[in-house]
């Protein structure tokens, strides 16, 4: 299933895209995506909806976050060996964790709002997959299935919040809104490989970012066991994938960040897309 | 008042220290002590319990930490400036922001699990609060009036996940059970100078760390309207203010870290006082 939330900002309600590609509305039977939808009894269940009998979502709807009650909002750096080449850091040795305040979870097409006075503002495609259910310690092989399903993300960052204030990297990645993730839930049984999911996006039509998750150096199993290695995962939490080469932050002579009034357009195949305006 | 949380781990109840210093049950009258119940209007309500009416909790319950249904457990470092230099960083222009991983989140009391084949355990006293209501770019003026109260609460860091796996903190933070907080939670109308308290860690009995707030760096208010500059803090937010000098990691002339078996007991004056044995 392709699951998603529509409505105004706070106001949500949970959903499901058709098999003609269409948007439905399913508030009448799902109270929201919260973690506890999100086990694999739960997925099951819903999976039995005729969705061709609920209501349409009228077009046009804003779409938000496809999940609901995150509480853990994981991102992992430097996953692709030509950006950690672009940003001047050595390709690493294991997955490089940070954080996300989880009010920067966004919809897929909401304005990302830059902080006053930023001069640093910067997109980064990623693959991002939702915990089904609870992770501790578990090895690679297992790893997937804790994994609910996956979508797309823009890693919005600001380069000096994030590098240029004391070194750790949440502060220029948790802005409100800097982290626009759908605009739906791809259900693991709709996509068993992961690792094989175009990205490409474009600022104001021109294509900055174009590579494939098979080009990541740790994939989701090992990030998941990983992961669980140091912390427990919970149902519902977000991981991030890392972002590919493309940044603004790598641009050659010089930087290129985002300025107001920018637009930004991602698309990952059967993920969807995104298209997010800077103001 | 002092508010807290007794009963196994995992099914807490919520209760209250009275006028004697003894722990009251107030689960007939509140759920739980999550992020609504410490709004001002709830606090101010939760003052009107006559404590002394309340069950008794059986003296030896175990205490779990003191607020439930936690968001973000957000953790400042290099806060004191003898921990900095005897971390061998510089004192920091800025507060340095890290996370915790919520599942790290634990009882005063409880046993602290180190991870297989740790050899980089270490503890770190800090003064933590907890916030009220949502902050968004709150002025430091206004500050102090979104924080619901204050806790004691240990950092416990394994120094090898922290620094020698990719260079962002929150792996050597975030195992389960690395972040007990507590006993109580002390509201902030009965502690109006959260920059005064003494803070003293002792290891098998013998002190390793002794300070004072007074002696941070950038003060609870400083820090609430840093922090809300670059993300919104969520009622239930559990924040720490960094540790002052005497962590194993800066011993002299070696580092000494935790062993299975060793004891932290910790104290704070109003906030109480924790012991942990690690296994």
């Amino acid at each position: 299933m392709k699951l998603l939330r529509h409505g105004p900002i706070g106001a949500e309600k949970p959903g499901a895209l058709d098999a003609d590609g269409r948007a439905r509305d399913l508030s009448l039977l799902v109270p929201d995506f919260t973690p506890e939808w999100l086990s694999p009894e739960k997925l099951f269940a819903l999976a039995a909806i005729d969705l061709s009998k609920m209501p349409r979502v009228p077009e046009g709807t804003r779409l938000g976050a496809p999940v609901a009650g995150v509480r853990q909002f994981v991102a992992i750096g430097l996953n692709y060996r030509q950006h950690a080449a672009e940003a001047g850091l050595e390709v690493p040795q294991e997955p490089v964790v940070f954080t996300k305040a989880l009010t920067s979870l966004a919809g897929p097409d909401d304005d990302v709002q830059l902080p006053e006075g930023s001069e640093a503002g910067d997109w980064e495609i990623e693959l991002g997959f939702v915990i089904g259910t609870q992770a501790t310690k578990v090895s690679v092989a297992d790893a997937i299935g804790h994994v609910a399903g996956y979508c797309l993300a823009n890693d919005v960052s600001e380069r000096d919040w994030q590098i240029k204030r004391g070194g750790q990297w949440g502060k220029g990645k948790s802005f409100d809104g800097f982290g626009p993730i759908g605009p739906w839930l791809v259900t693991r049984d709709e996509l068993p490989d992961p690792q094989s999911i175009p990205l490409e996006l474009a600022v104001n039509g021109e294509t900055r970012q174009k590579s494939n998750t098979a080009d990541m150096i740790f994939p989701v199993a090992e990030i998941v066991s990983y992961l669980s290695q140091f912390m427990t995962l919970l149902p519902g939490d977000v991981v991030i994938t890392g972002t590919p080469e493309g940044v603004g932050l790598g641009m050659k002579p010089n930087p290129v960040f985002l300025r107001r009034g920018d637009v930004m357009t991602l698309s990952a195949g059967p993920l969807g897309t995104q298209r997010q305006q800077v103001r």
